[in-house]
């Protein structure tokens, strides 16, 4: 027997029904002519969640972390300086995967659960190829304000983890002057994992590294094949079913309305951060910054006898929901509760904090 | 209305109906203690498959290209010498990515439409670190010999691309000592495009490279995750759904038993290339090194007053068939017709031969 879980972890997030379905569409190849109006009608939809009119926006074959990666090695290369904002476990992950690239990484740190301080970020160097940050810090639930480092960022380009952000809360590409960014399919799209879906502005287009170290994930290759200017070019075989489901996703989200998304997300952020608090939950994240669609509270002391981990299972096994147990430096201290994608429900939100009651005695 | 192919190009191809009902179970998060079954279960399965016993055997989260490039990433930097035979266009990606990580390519060279040849493999270079082919050529239907290459290849590393070879025709990576082999799910599995079952070896393992330049494909970590000694380290989010569909795919093939599926993609593969033979037209693999899975004719000079394109428009347009165009130099000149997983099916070979027929005039 199948398990039917209610995915309240940092993601995946449950999908749309929708996206259930679209997974049973009969096979296409890569270079069916109907497949090829589902992929340009999945980039267009892509467009507009990003607000971007980006030719080069894609969903990249593989998850959220092919995309950070995809971003770092069409960008840098040995000795160009990466100026990266870190304040939890994935600006940590954009540092490693910088370095390897032989980029010079400067760190600019806030401790994990507190944002960034833009000027910080655009302070920290006085001529990097990149400056790069988190959007929405899946481990510490924390915004970071884009807004505010792409205003001063100069002639440096600014690449973006939107993986927690996109389609949950405002992420405005063209009108902020965001270069690159990058995102998953798992968390506010609601969709399964397995894309990551990307868009690069001009001046990143015009620096995009020539032969990167990384064929796969070479864009200006995939370009040929996603964009189709004088016919697709074979790269790699895309993903067809996977497209299939973000394409569908996509089409729940626009239906809704961008800011129908945020709104839901906002209001069933809020309403579980509220009954958190009601039931003695110390929220980490300062208010200003805090998410809706992630949250996180610190594990409080007394869990009835109970470990941190003794409640996630028994969340799980009695009531099919899951939630994320803390990393870094939070492990063991503290609890992800993501509300995001189809998992952004009123009925969600209630489910949880009437189960967290009983299991915690409160 | 959605369209309904029968999909006989060069992948991908139709897949199982299980695999398509997968798609559809409820989404469990990558660290879920029934996912964790599912994916040490898929394991188990790829290790029947590649019939090996390497604790390292893993669906890497991307398409078949990226398996090729996770091999060559964690095997090979900078000055290494990486032996590549060349005799299509996967051959040549093969270079393409080795020469992107700094190795010393040395290019060992056959006539597209011939196989390798093993001795000129073995003795290209004093020392290699990894002496590369691809078994099953998807541009041209050719087999190349891997079991030769492997019985002499000495101290070097044997990578091998089996993309279109694992589960069509024989392979036997433990009992031909091959120390690293990547697929990909969209051929003879039975599974859409997505994924690659990849295989390490205990040499392979021991000369995996600290600290890749790829992040995201580094099989140090990703065994952290996917082998769960001591406990799961989460890596990346793991793509699910694609997971669930794989699984399913092979659970079809292992009930068939692996011999069976060699048998039906034989017999499939040898009587459409008898009725292709039958219909006027000429084969381009010799029939030793012939692929039965895809089969490769040259274009006929008379079509009946259609280009050859034309001709692939109209089996999809008027049959739903999907044949493939050739590639690289027999682009224009070849067609590529897979019988693979689900389509390998004595019915799709006379439905395809049939059409053909009424097509051509013949």
């Amino acid at each position: 027997m199948f398990s039917d879980r209610v995915l309240m972890g940092p993601g995946p997030s449950n999908p749309y029904p929708e996206v259930v379905s679209a997974f049973t569409r009969p096979l296409l190849g890569h270079l069916d002519p109907e497949f090829l109006e589902v992929l340009d009608e999945t980039c267009d939809r892509l467009r507009a969640v990003y607000r971007t009119s980006n030719s080069l926006t894609l969903p990249v074959s593989g998850t959220g972390s092919a995309g950070m990666e995809a971003a770092f090695v069409n960008l840098v290369g040995p000795g160009d300086v990466a100026v990266v904002g870190v304040n939890g476990l994935f600006g940590e992950r954009m540092c490693e995967v910088a370095a390897r690239l032989g980029a010079e990484v400067v760190r600019v740190d806030a401790p994990w659960g507190e944002p960034l301080d833009p000027v910080a970020l655009v302070e920290a160097h006085p001529s990097p190829a990149v400056i790069a940050l988190v959007h929405a810090e899946t481990s510490t639930g924390v915004r970071n304000d884009v807004e505010d480092v792409a205003r001063g960022k100069g002639d440096a380009l600014l690449l973006v983890d939107a993986v927690t952000s996109l389609g949950g809360i405002p992420f405005d590409a063209d009108l902020w002057g965001v270069d690159l960014a990058y995102s998953g399919t798992q968390k506010c799209l609601g969709v399964p994992p397995g894309l990551s879906p990307l868009t690069v502005g001009p001046q990143a287009r015009a620096r995009l590294k020539q032969r990167p170290s990384s064929w796969y994930l070479d864009l200006g290759l995939i370009a040929h094949y996603v964009e189709g200017a004088g016919g697709r070019t074979y790269h790699h075989t895309a993903p067809v079913s996977m497209i299939f489901a973000l394409h569908a996703g996509l089409g729940v989200l626009l239906q809704e309305g961008l800011e129908g998304s945020w709104a839901r997300h906002e209001a069933c952020g809020r309403a579980l951060q509220a009954g958190l608090e009601k039931l003695g939950f110390e929220l980490v994240a300062p208010a200003a910054h805090r998410l809706p669609q992630l949250t996180t509270v610190w594990v409080p002391d007394d869990l009835g006898g109970l470990s941190e981990a003794d409640v996630r299972a028994t969340l799980l096994q009695r009531y099919g929901i899951e939630i994320g147990a803390g990393v870094g430096v939070m492990a063991g201290r503290a609890w992800r509760i993501g509300c995001m994608g189809h998992t952004a429900r009123p009925r969600n939100v209630e489910l949880l904090l009437g189960a967290l009651e009983e299991v915690l005695g409160r």
